[in-house]
């Protein structure tokens, strides 16, 4: 069998998850605690970091980009990047820009400060960081808009690696019920679209220990 | 003509430079003030971030990871990932290691702390951050030493792209002497073969006005 070690609020594990249900491939989940990695799971991931899958010959693959690459070459269909050279930059433009510019200005110091602080490092929530990522996230959900009104899907007109980067992100947002969806309609209607997609059904049954999600997570109408 | 906008002291430019370099092609460098990119800029990347490479033909790509994929969708030979599809994994694991894990704990602490702050933002330097990094550039040098002595380049038996970007982060980080190659000599090794490469040639030359590299920077016997 195949195994992805995640952590369920992290939005690059959520990425890959989605991918695999994508290309229905089959895989269990094992969750991993990796603030105290043993030299098990550093022998599968020496960066010590979630995502990991395991291949069910046991070849461990790291890095959300990595295995989503891995699973594109290996598993062709469905396709979920474009076939022109050109196409490929431009989604791969948007899944650095969703895995590094959002989680950087929005998911990293939102889960560091209402989950991190909460269930493992103890402190108090810097409110200045927390402003600053939800003053952020409208520019997100403004470029998120701005290319559906576009593009029937982020990078084209195909569901592709862009819309799942972007996914893993505002997931684990919208799981925080902090996602303002009322001022991003065009936003709103593409997350619509993906969440009644049957990939996504398990992410929306996620359920963290001590801090459970906002009340619309799981609802397909907002 | 070709050209790649840049900063001189950008590892990830760096790595886009090399691998232009590695497949003999042409192209001018224009440097980008990104602290103050005006809508001409932000038209060629949103994202506001250098590298951005211009095609012949005015396409714009941005983000090296997806600059790279393209380049070597699109001009094959020399290639600069492997041709099997868990070979590359194993290569794009490791770009990520040292774009984002390398590049957040040693090389942005020093450029921001030893760079920014001197010709750009003003300020005293961070000591605490500056001495973090420098503890941490250790773990960095000795994964690559463990590589190397298990592969003649770092994703394998050939030189890849894993190759230039620990290359752009090193570089950097050596430019303003703080790289300890007398504790590791392995990746020292590695370092040595790399220089004498002709595609680092022009980056051995780099000079940014106002902050001179290191004495050894551009000796190849150092």
């Amino acid at each position: 069998m195949r195994t992805l070690y995640h952590q369920w609020l992290c939005p690059f594990a959520r990425k890959v998850r989605l991918a695999l249900r994508e290309k229905k491939l089959d895989f269990e989940l094992e969750e991993e605690p990796v603030w105290e990695a043993g030299d098990d799971f550093l022998a599968l991931n020496p960066a010590g970091e979630v995502p990991v899958l395991v291949e069910p010959d046991g070849t461990a693959l790291a890095d959300s980009v990595a295995i989503c690459e891995y699973l594109e070459e290996a598993f062709r269909d469905p396709p979920l990047l474009p076939g022109d050279a050109l196409a490929r930059a431009e989604a791969r433009r948007l899944i650095a820009w969703f895995d590094h510019k959002m989680f950087r200005e929005v998911t990293r110091p939102l889960t560091d400060e209402k989950v991190e602080k909460r269930l493992r490092m103890g402190g108090t929530p810097d409110s200045a960081a927390i402003r600053g990522a939800l003053a952020s996230i409208h520019s997100h959900l403004a470029y998120l808009g701005w290319l559906t009104e576009r593009r029937r899907w982020l990078a084209g007109e195909e569901l592709s690696l862009a819309d799942l980067a972007a996914a893993g992100q505002v997931s684990v947002i919208d799981y925080l019920g902090d996602v303002p969806w009322d001022e991003h309609p065009a936003a709103k209607d593409w997350y619509v679209r993906l969440k009644s997609r049957p990939s996504f059904r398990p992410i929306l049954a996620d359920f963290v220990p001590g801090m459970a999600p906002a009340r619309h997570y799981a609802d397909l109408d907002f």
